[in-house]
């Protein structure tokens, strides 16, 4: 189980950090113990917070499973491109999180919540969701569609819509399933380890409720009106690109046993994210790739800090890999040879006084627990 | 990929039935395209837009899955115990699906959205949670908090939450795998099979947009009020009354090679569920229970058709269980000594002026498609 509040700047929305996480240890508590009620088949392997969890399914297999809507990315999605747009990155979210414990992901099961049925709006979606799944090599084997407009906001007279997937995959938990990549529990993840980025297409689709604050605020830029800063593309197809699926750059590396350590999906929380891979080790970032001028735009929109702002988006990082010093030139081939080139980060360091801490030395910023302080 | 159309009457919410059915059509002719992403681990083996569908594991497995929310008997929730319930009925009404198809659960992942992190609401959701896991004999293990308050309706300055679920279970394809139950397809289904209703604990998650409507109506009835007609409870009790988790009472029968012929759970569109048990036999109830004062009660206080109430609520019968005559006996007794009484509703036909009709005998409807009409 896990908060995302990305779609928050903890500095500006007044979120009270121990409160939530007593909270969120009160819903983890009640949860853990429905564990007990499976003893073989359907057994969690893993703890509840991390970026998917695994089911036992004996014989060698494990079912990842996880669930992730698009928030308030579906805000700004008004045309039927832009609606299919929003499908896409409900795939990616999911099947992102999926690899990050190792998995091919298989299907994705999706919920939509309405207020009357809009054919328009339901053929985009579920044209989103084909081109998605199409990326990601699964099925999207049933979904519901519920009629709940009372329980969603309207603008402009009109109910708003929601989008939520969960996603299913599979993975290897011992070596005798070979036709399955193996079970990433970040046990072998050790200092010395090249942490890669790869990069993201946007935003993705965590920080949009930051993003529409900032953009809307004093500023009050025209989401529509072609700007110079993005080669003449409008603010909103910018906010909107679809969040990169990653699972043709990143499932044949995991399918190499012993290949990838770790990999982090750059959701909410940002780089930020990289303390889900390990409670001891520490993260340290020499290198960040040049922040693509549609973040920029959105700092200087908001007056936004550089902490608010690492700790919210992904900021041009959107997946990373850990491996071996010895390995990352085979993987960074690998996934050049698609036309992704990642970024060399840094390393994995034993850092006996921040111990999981991510440290970002390019802007000065150290993470510990959710938030980014200067350093 | 199916329309929840429980939360409105067809006949006064003005909705276009063959448009939304155009709408269906053209989502799951894109849904149906991703079928072909999955040849061999992760193939779907059902079509879209049943109870569940199932994916090829291998090995004689499949995995069951399916996603469903609670709907808008969420805006009746208003209290830790009342929040409580409806995370009871988020593991119900997913589970009870996956019966429909022969699976034992095993899991559910649970996505919240709301607006500002409120610990008493998510430690009553959680609680929930673990209470219907634990009817259910599955686990949580993962889940979403998303704070997307922008996303939500507002009652009384407070934005509304919902809650969303999604599950899993396990089934044998072949007979190989004597330790699941088998799939149901509904393809053992004949004529003269006996239809066996089980009792429903009230609404379940069906039904509330019409209920809430109808209450707030002209009667203008107070829901916190204990009620003479529910033995002293409020209407708000009775409506929140969790949905029966037929887990216990229907998966022991799964079990038994052959006995069950097929399992509906009856939530959007009453009993008219049982279509999608086949498309060419009919259904003849001739006897029903006795209608529970809650439903009458909202049909008095809304001035509702048959028509509507019968196509809307599941009025008392909440699962149904299809066998051939000879295993009635055995399936009840097992049913009666779980406290569970079985009504015999009726038998499965041939009917070849009306196939896949549902006769509503005592309440003379005949349903056919979405829709009872007199007959």
């Amino acid at each position: 189980m896990t908060i995302d509040r990305t779609k928050l700047s903890y500095a500006s929305s007044g979120v009270d950090e121990p409160r939530e996480q007593a909270a969120l240890g009160r819903v983890l508590h009640h949860l853990r113990a429905t564990y007990n009620n499976r003893t073989g088949l359907g057994r969690p392997r893993l703890e509840s917070g991390g970026f998917a969890n695994v089911l036992d399914l004996g014989a060698g297999m494990g079912l990842a499973i996880t669930t992730d809507g698009v928030g308030t990315k579906i805000l700004l999605s008004r045309t039927p491109s832009e609606w299919e747009s929003v499908a896409v990155d409900c795939i990616a979210n999911n099947v992102n999180d999926l690899l990050c414990i190792g998995a091919e992901p298989i299907a994705l099961v999706d919920y939509i919540a309405l207020d009357v049925i809009d054919q328009d709006l339901l053929e985009a979606l579920a044209r989103g969701l084909r081109v998605g799944a199409d990326l990601a090599h699964i099925s999207v084997p049933g979904g519901e569609i519920a009629q709940v407009g009372d329980m969603l906001a309207r603008e402009e007279g009109h109910a708003v819509f929601d989008l939520i997937g969960s996603a299913v995959g599979l993975v290897a938990t011992d070596d005798s399933r070979t036709d399955l990549p193996s079970i990433l529990t970040g046990e072998s993840i050790s200092p010395g380890d090249v942490i890669l980025g790869l990069p993201s297409s946007g935003l993705h689709s965590n920080g949009f409720s930051l993003a529409r604050k900032a953009l809307s605020g004093t500023a009050r830029l025209n989401l529509d009106e072609p700007h110079d800063r993005l080669a003449g593309r409008t603010l909103r197809a910018a906010l909107l690109e679809p969040t990169t699926i990653y699972v043709d750059a990143v499932l044949p590396l995991l399918r190499k046993r012993g290949l990838i350590h770790g990999v982090a999906n750059i959701s909410g929380g940002g780089l930020l994210s990289l303390g889900r891979l390990s409670d001891t080790l520490s993260f340290e970032i020499v290198s960040l790739p040049q922040i693509p001028e549609l973040f920029r735009i959105i700092q200087e929109a908001g007056d936004l800090s550089n902490e608010d702002m690492y700790a919210t988006f992904n900021m041009g990082v959107g997946m990373v890999i850990v491996c071996s010093a010895n390995s990352a030139q085979e993987i960074s081939a690998h996934l050049v040879g698609l036309g992704v080139t990642p970024v060399q980060l840094g390393s994995v360091v034993q850092d006996n006084v921040a111990p999981g801490s991510i440290r970002l030395n390019p802007a000065r910023l150290l993470g510990v627990g959710e938030v980014f302080r200067s350093m």
